[in-house]
């Protein structure tokens, strides 16, 4: 299914009076030249959305289906697809193996390619037991003690490389679940060395051109330790592995209160932050939508992120993903929504006068450093994204053309309501 | 599948010399009649299993089943027989509805009966759909806007306590997984007012002699905002039912920090702590095996129960019951530490010099009353429950006994390794 | 020291343009009759400073003084009257006692009158000891197992009421510090009662016209347990006080991670919902400038209150209050920066298109749900702010007219650059 | 003031047939060899005592004094040698400049070593401004953007140097409080950029016999981000000075549920954990008695110590000291339950089976793992310190002696009741 462009074209042209006298303000209170620059690095940014997302989510207490769901991997790609002719900001996938093992590679990349979709970092999963495996990850997968798990965890990685070569992919995510429930059930020298050293092994296998981006996590699926907990031993393994590898932050794998955006800075600053994960949380991995919780610490990270991009230069660009669970809301919508909140946090950050804000820091006038965030934080910068938009062929309010098109009806018209997409 | 008790009395009787010498010392230490006291006690306390908690648990990223689970109601009575035959402790068990409709009442009541099981508090489910349900739990159940789906959800409740009154429960436990994902998504107090209605109706239909257990949970499976957020809340909601209504505590459904043992005394102070949930937990409601994690904590808590027992004449007897998930363990030998932590935990909290104790405290001798706490907890006391498993014909050592009759293994033979509980 | 009004009025007058424009957006957007609404309720609210804010605040490691501190009752007075001046919302003081013992209490009364301020509730202070008391806190005051203890802390309530009627105050706020830093050291359910007992007899003292109000915290100064730890423990107090006794939320006072908007939305369906207290923090009750770190929960909470004032008709007018520690910023900025983010907040929740949303909860739209409360936050609402200042004789942009003034630089002249004002 | 030994050897040979008994029946069920070399390291464990512990504690609320708290350095030796004569576990003092600046060097020393007491890790101030100090602190030392504030900062640190090596000391524990309260406040990137900078410089200056300990913390007395956040910023931070400098643990240093255990075990392995600071919590840096709340973590951080020191050679002997505030109980009576307590944990993790673990581990047999773990940590350990203590020369119930001996009442006497300790 895809949107005629003709349907967008038409509504972005009603009603345009209020927000051309909202543009005119913007330029006159930020110079012309400098809202010009946001415009055109919102633009530009591109989100990955992962092959998961577009089915319902659930909890260990059930899940509720959502109707027309993608049953295939090309359903999702193609779900993606509106989205991205929605926005023009969802420009990438991105695939879990074995969910999304593609049958017939060159047509998947040319539905990819006919979309204006690429394909963005690889996820392996070792998190679950993959039908026929003659060993189990219930004991750990890459730091598994038992060489046999290990190594088959490893095989595995390697194979989620050779088709995201296949596929054009740059990159592997390792998301390691590795972890422990109780007290002593495993030895964190023997599991973190373990890891360590299958780490290496896939980083081996690594082409030249694509980066290994480590995901940590406090806690979940297992409830004691897990092997990666932190930025410190993911950073760690990355410096070992090399120069490919970095580390990856998913907004939800923080204990309770961590100051994130201080992470961002700190290994933007070593040049090893690799990739990000967008959603949120009030409890822990909550996989909410982005920006629906905790905005304004979206925003303070975008400053960093923002900061970042511009002043280290030794740090590559970063892999941009979705990471949401869709629990109760139509997944598609949730991820209009996700990426409204991401540009709206991006375009405050960009507003930022970074002059200004450093003059304060220097003078310690923490009252001035306050008002400078605010300042671009309180300010409404959805004009910006409309104008994006309208300038790129989207919609200037996506979700309302989503809802209006009937789109999901369609949908369920399409392939039914019971389809249960891959994922959790 | 039965144990031959002449299996266990042999063990009992071997190498009985050093606890003999312990048990000389404790008597010696804390008094031959406190020493009685507190093994009466220990023999006559009574742990309610959940029908659910004999399979393997899993998270939302999945599940690793263990071999020989049971394949229906009867078998996991039968479970719970083992256990209660080696531990003497584990008399009771409580069923969740619709996963325990038993086919045949009286077959199910004689079952349990000849294993010397009662019926403890009946649990209803209204966090998942039920199969051919004309309402859905989707956004809600007892708090719904949806009226049809209050009535649906308030005539299962109606349903699980007519099954319980043919089994011979005294109780229904209430665990209201609703709650809100998403800031706005409902309205705070329609939501609570909705429930409170619902509640009253389920209460007019509760047998004089039984009890209404309303448990609270501040996020899981919704992740900004859950209905009966905690016990204040629960509190108001069974004041205004009557006076058969009570809060249940369950130790995992608190934010981090929380100080349980105060929200016990409170309760206790209130007569209306009606039931308790023994798991352990790091980040959440992590349901870990008890005392596998926060063993002192279990211990205030027990000491605020047995001051309650003692004290607060107008609390009734509580429910106590198990609500952990066996994810990585045997379900039966996490059952049987399990309940050997609980005892530890109560036997300490019997050893408190609570005359000692409370002087301290009037002369704010804070160091002494942190001493008189510390010399009962640091104390070994599980020769205490060896001794009470002696007499009670119960097992000196469950968990070795259980492993050295290779239960797990007979269990796999009889039922095969791919059967799988009810249950998450 | 005053402004002379004739300075604010100038800057007022300059560069309208833009406002103006933005005024008319928004009034095109939203109705002019809306927003001519929402603007007088902006210029009513009024929120209390309290006497111990003017000064510089400190950590237990430290503090750092300010320049020209009030030195006395009434310069602190004259501090708030010239943050009144500028924003026309801090026309209460909040007075502490023994802090603010007035010497003259007619001529206490005649300025606080002219510069337009009120007295808001009084607080009494039982967590310090107070000079040449007959007995220490040290071990409580109002839950103590030391008779006289208790004693003299109803009493010293009791004398702050007084010490407020003959100011015009008409409410107490008890902030209970009592509480216990180990396991032990006092017996839960005897402070509690003691507390009780302690809470009504000083509400027997409290005139009829007076309300009193009961904070709430989980931990500090004591780090074990805290006498009144939660609204349930609060609002049980405040009952069996009877129906001038109220809890009172400070955003500080909670566990990680709680859902204090639901919290509010309880306690006023309760009616019982007594006063507010101002802050923001990160990790516990670190008493930052509310709305500098969690401004969108700041928002959720104030679209509680706007709902509850609309439809709680029992619940009397609230008493609000800044309550934070101004360790790095000038203090007044830091009050201008406070003042201004409650308005925000409270600006963007009478912005919330209550109907729509109601509509939207009742067909569980979720996403929907979430896009209008979206709408309203992501709303610049700073232009009504200064539309509201204008109309009432403040200043548009108070933080620059006070900056401009230069108004630090001419306090310290006038008061000298070591005085210390009274507080923590 | 010093207790007659006479006094201690008296009380000691009081009853000691239960004791023996006791020891018996552990050395039965845990070998006499293994009992012997328990015994011998508890015997060797030293832990500093802080030389501003020996006085009341406070917070930003108040402080409540002690009687006969010391007035001098020296009095403060003094009391710490008491300490270390009931316990012989504390014979090292660690010093914080300026509070302890000696006035007689010699003397102090002479002093120190009359009382068997050695000079641990000094501790530099840079949380407070010094009497006359050219440069606040107020916005930061060693990670400040004013120059002459790093350097007087640095140049401090060097000064505290050349106290220890006067006094004999090997380390030097730099605790950075620099941090932010509010977004914005400093730039990320420069401050831990300045920090690097300043610890080089420092670190340049440290004779080649000493250690540097980098401490990290998460908040307080800053509260939206301090410089060194955490143990990676930590490590990375030790690693770019040199080898002589390491990681510095602080109990209370974390946010909530970290997994600490794991970060020492990680610590270890890479060779670079040189300090640990004990003490307890609940909610943040509480500072209370060391395993008067979380007994279980202490014991489980102890089991990584015990394993680290066996089987990572390369790590340095570490730092031990305590670091809490006596707030509420007699100093005196508070170290030494501290001592108590760790040495229970410690000699509980010395119980540990490892060969016995390490297989269970290599079979992943969870439920085993946990035994074994229990088992060691229900023990009830006390006769060992008992002997230990015995063996020594100290009282085998030490805080009994020291009320029995009525030291409190007897210093005061000496000191009077107003003195007052430097300290927070």
């Amino acid at each position: 299914m895809r949107i005629d462009q003709q349907q967008i074209t038409e509504v972005n042209t009603r009603n345009n009076d209020i927000h051309n006298r909202q543009m005119d303000i913007l330029k006159q209170l930020h110079s012309g030249s400098r809202i010009e620059g946001i415009i055109g690095k919102l633009i530009e940014f591109q989100v990955a959305l992962p092959s998961w997302a577009l089915g319902a989510g659930g909890t260990r207490f059930g899940r509720f289906s959502y109707g027309g769901e993608p049953g295939s991997l090309e359903q999702k790609i193609e779900d993606i697809g509106l989205i991205h002719q929605l926005t023009r900001t969802a420009g990438a996938v991105s695939l879990h193996i074995p969910w999304d093992i593609p049958d017939d590679i060159p047509a998947v990349k040319e539905l990819a390619d006919s979309l204006d979709i690429t394909f963005d970092a690889m996820n392996s999963n070792t998190f679950q037991d993959h039908e026929g495996a003659a060993q189990s990850y219930r004991n750990g997968s890459l730091s598994s003690v038992h060489e046999a798990a290990r190594e088959q965890a490893v095989e595995h990685n390697r194979e989620v490389i050779r088709i995201g070569e296949n596929l054009g992919s740059k990159g592997l995510t390792v998301w390691l679940a590795d972890g422990a429930s109780f007290p002593g059930q495993y030895n964190f020298q023997t599991a973190l060395k373990h890891t360590g050293e299958s780490l290496k092994t896939i980083y081996a296998a690594l082409p030249d051109d694509w980066k290994m981006l480590i995901e940590y996590k406090p806690y979940e699926p297992h409830f004691y330790s897990t092997v990666i907990q932190d930025w410190g031993t993911s950073l760690m393994l990355a410096n070992a592995c090399g120069e490919k590898a970095f580390t990856l932050v998913d907004l939800g794998h923080h204990l309770p209160n961590t100051n994130i955006e201080q992470i961002v800075a700190t290994l933007m600053a070593q040049g090893k932050l690799g990739g990000f994960h967008f959603n949120d949380s009030k409890y822990g991995d909550d996989d909410l939508t982005v920006g629906s919780v905790k905005p304004y610490n979206l925003f303070l990270i975008f400053n960093e992120l923002v900061y970042g991009m511009e002043n280290n230069a030794e740090n590559p660009p970063l892999s941009w993903m979705i990471d949401a669970s869709h629990n109760i809301k139509d997944p598609l919508e949730d991820l209009i929504q996700s990426l409204e909140a991401i540009l709206v946090a991006y375009a405050q950050a960009l507003l930022v006068d970074r002059e200004a804000l450093s003059e304060a820091q220097q003078y310690s006038d923490v009252a001035q450093c306050q008002e400078i965030l605010q300042e671009a934080y309180r300010t409404d910068v959805r004009p910006l994204l409309r104008e994006s938009r309208l300038r790129s062929g989207g919609a200037m309010y996506p979700l309302q053309v989503y809802r209006d098109l009937e789109i999901r009806k369609k949908l369920i018209r399409e392939r039914g309501l019971k389809v249960r997409a891959t994922g959790l």
